[in-house]
């Protein structure tokens, strides 16, 4: 962290900065991952997460899995409440709701990431025109898209971080080398991701119940879903061109996991190797992103609980498409470890620091 | 069936026609289901089922639930054996095993439904690209591809029927409608297909473990599946033009079930109401064939344990797309019940005969 | 049926004799799994379902795999309003409401069979101490607990069934042949049992979320499930002891199934052979129970998808204790597959009629 | 690390002790998360990993998850070449295998922790009836079993760690308390258990395989399986009394976590705050054993990718027994975990140095 920044909200303890850090919504499972990677990072320090729902009770009760590791209670806090005793808060509230807090947390001083959809999309009327209006389209403006991969020195300057969704930021990693490249029909990308359920969160209804999950498998919104203006606001910056993408979300009878598989026009000849090669120097200085052996492809399995994102290329040399695979943990890169990720560029930390490395397989 | 005929093949019991069957490769998963579905087929009665993995071990011990429902044994006999004792043989072994014991299956005048992939592809040079050389080319010609919904009539007079791949069915079945309309262009086709794990059969390895699998999601064979010559020499014949597909398989956790997202671009305009509306038009006739209300797409918990292919269909107006989702059991209408049903035709049954109608949900 | 009894209750239909069924409360999972069930039973008729949550919603649209199969809507209709239009009504209510209709039913003239738990306990006292107050203590002194392996005599000519619970059956079944015989400490006996998810409903809850049971496993109600009293009576009944378990329900990630295992006290020396031959003895004339082998136990696989009851048995002489395991589908033998062989008794059917003999499996 | 001892077998790095590790059979479950774990001890550095099988393979080949992570290369090294180059060796063999080289190991002056079942129990007659012959009756003596939390001191000074089983780890903790205590009847012990497939190992195998397991649940081995002496040991020495139990272990479609219910007769009126106040005393200085509140029980989703145990006892007033479910993360503290538990107290670290403190949920 740059001195002088740093000075200005955080504090020292044991000769090491620690940031005071509040988790704004964090009865869900984003809340909750949050909370248990920090539990472990050396240099943040949980110290209030809310929750209207669960107000008065003990983390631990919530999710028995901190027993024994944490006495933080969920409470009821107004954000001035939050902002008196935080350095940085994290908003893991549903989009909407975030929008109104977040320029709260600004305006009293506070370094904000928000995960929810609310300051991801630059233009007031593109957000308009999914999600409805924007009351504060001004705070828009000023927000910073937290993907480190792709705007890592804005983010490190930033007090507003919008921390990316978990299908964007797997299509987006999984597009960024082709599309910067230019060896792509802009026109042509289509998108078949699925997703784990964990994407849904934790309020209950029907359709995410066991027993309604557990050996099936659909599409969903197909051809409507939110993240599609996020993902072609960021593809049309990479390539320059206005893009629209076909994008169809799947629900995947797994816990975690975002899988994309993407198709698109190759504008030129490629070799499998080329492609591959064209990865690795794209992404060689990233530390959460791998890039399989040329015939090789992620698998679910070999990122959940980690917070890297793999991605394998193919060529399909019979019809001219390449083929891009690209796997995330949806809790971890897709949405709480990117968030960790990125307080550690805002606040100087390593960037690595508190994110697990390794999938817990099997 | 018709009276010459039936008296050539059949034996009658108590006044009905029964059909005597074999299932030559019967210890694994499809062979297994043909048990299963044929346990409850008035007309047809197995009075054989190979196996040399299990020979000498009954039925009920290799799968308990057959237990007090079968006394039928696992035997290692010569196609000489089973064709003399039976009237209908279903090839339920690898392509190129299978290969070699049709046409003596054949030749002792037995009709012959082949669940490998060995007789699918009507060109031996096309067979020879994928699979390697045909020893028999004159037989490949004269088989029929088992795909009622488009070649009933010649099903109902062959003596050689080669059933559909699991993925070829899903994959067919959700374009026949458009391409037969002529609505899309034909070098725009890429098919997202992701199956269940009996897919893979059961001969154990490492990568179908329960702990490989389980959590787990992976694209496979990307650009290089077996079931694509297949699947093209179907769509080039719907559509009239020689076509080619980018396919990409992927392995999903569930025991049973394919679900393809099949992508191309629209030629003209298409309202989802008529694209819905031609789809149920195509169908019309069909018994195993739904297609989902205008906005809803399958899930395959509505048709796992059923002979049903459920079709969705949707129309990406801001891309020009047409998106089509189609799911099948893979071990029925991808495998053992399309078998039954194609046996159905070839023996004058009530098509729908010993199918299951009705997914098992939850 | 007997000819004038069935004249009372009954109408033909092509000759025929079909029952017009009820089913009250038929949105849940159970209520599912009946209508799923008697789509294919040749002599009953599903004329009426209720819900109050999908008045007026066609089941097809609930349950989507029921497409094309019926046209049936919920409604939400008054008691009156069905027993005007049929023979029998299946209640599948939660308890304490379900104990406020069947009177009305009987009344009315109908056969009812009532699957929640509200006239299980023949004493009014013992109802009270575990679920509240009985309103119709008369009532629940007529009603017949549903078992047909044990009670099937009082079934046919009863009015009121009380369809056992899921837990019951299993462990009722597991235990009748060493509890008739009394070859064991009746005061020794300890069930561990374990349930798949559907068992808890459809009712949306937290846990009862994919992400919350998949991968986990949990014993819940320890020590004061309200199935005990229920299994007690049954118990105590076939020892002709009063007799106390100790009962520990817990919940496995599986959709369907419930396998107990149960521990009692030898009283006499036994070899697993005596143990085996013991249990296909007491067994011998029933459609449901299958007995394994000696040395093989029961795998819910084995069962789900069917109405069968599968029991293994082991001598433990170490410490000389029996080992009983016992396995249903919860849906169908612990609940609407029960209620329709009770329906079966009741209505003179063949009792299999309608019932699934063989397990989906894989 | 006492400085004598530590200077003997290790080497210094950037003024860190370091140990040197082998794994020998390593390309297993247990081996890969011995791995998994150890890549972030910062005491001890795996210096090599053998496997026949995967000779020359690269560890991230075999487990993608690796990936970035490690350059080790499986080799299948003598004895005497793991011996030159480490300071201690895990055996991840299978038993009978492990006997064979154990002896070498401490020959050569290594200290070695056996996650196999070859010395884990004292007797060899005892052995014997349960494995076959033991070979080195005296190395069997000289081993200690590897439960920190009754052995602590005797495992600081040993050369040979014996690293528990899975099951007895969680029923040996889970009984301890009440065995100590004199509470129950020692000859009344039910113990049911229930393991997650990666118990069964990575060898491919018809049982294994996903569509066997998933959806299914079954006992195992019941009333002969291997752990029971091992069980019994420690049961005994804890009770003073020579114990018999009644062990049925169950498999469950999970791919980690065992959890135990274990029923006894309690000899003494205890209330449920007395049992739990006992358990809470009794590990009070445990790190890895958490006792939930009373009337709350451990789920395994709370423990795996922990090496928690968690601990949940319950009294049955009605029938006077006591009941306690234990839950642990079999391949942590049930395994791997549980041996770099016993390598931090052989050499030194702190205890709970580079084990992971939180379950991954959801």
């Amino acid at each position: 962290m740059r001195e002088a920044e740093a000075s200005l909200f955080c504090y020292e303890r044991g000769g090491a900065v620690v940031i005071r850090v509040g988790i704004y919504g964090g009865s869900g499972y984003t809340g909750e991952e949050l909370l248990r990677l920090l539990v472990s990072h050396p240099g943040a320090k949980v110290v209030a997460a809310t929750s209207r729902r669960f107000a008065g009770v003990p983390v631990a009760e919530v999710y028995p899995a901190f027993s024994g590791l944490t006495d933080l209670v969920y409470r009821d806090s107004t954000p001035q409440a939050i902002a008196d005793t935080t350095d940085l808060v994290f908003m893991a509230l549903p989009h909407g709701v975030s929008m109104e807090f977040v320029p709260q947390f600004l305006k009293a001083g506070l370094k904000v990431i928000d995960l929810s959809a609310d300051y991801r999309i630059h233009s007031a009327a593109t957000y308009e025109a999914w999600y409805g209006r924007h009351k504060f389209p001004e705070v828009l403006e000023a927000a910073v898209y937290g993907l480190p991969e792709l705007h890592r020195e804005r983010i490190r300057s930033s007090k507003l971080v919008a921390n990316p969704g978990c299908y964007p930021t797997s299509i987006i990693l999984g597009l960024a080398p082709v599309l910067r490249s230019g060896w792509i029909d802009t026109d042509s990308v289509v998108v078949d991701a699925k997703s784990g359920v964990s994407g849904a969160g934790r309020d209950p209804q029907i359709a995410t119940l066991y027993c309604e999950v557990s050996g099936g498998f659909k599409a969903y919104k197909v051809g409507g879903h939110r993240h599609t203006p996020e993902i072609e606001q960021e593809l049309s910056a990479l390539s320059g061109k206005e893009m629209k993408i076909t994008f169809t979300p799947h629900l995947l009878p797994v816990k975690r996991g975002i899988l994309s598989t993407v198709y698109a026009k190759l504008s030129r000849d490629v070799t499998p190797e080329e492609a591959t090669a064209l990865y690795r120097d794209f992404y060689r200085e990233e530390s959460f992103v791998r890039i399989c052996q040329s015939g090789q492809f992620p698998n679910l399995s070999s990122v959940v609980g980690s917070n890297y994102c793999d991605i394998g290329v193919a060529i399909d040399r019979r019809t001219g498409r390449i083929i891009i695979v690209s796997a995330i943990d949806n809790l971890i890169k897709g949405a709480s470890g990117q968030a960790i990720q990125n307080m550690n560029v805002m606040c100087g930390f390593k960037e690595q620091t508190g994110l697990p490395a390794i999938a817990l397989f099997p």
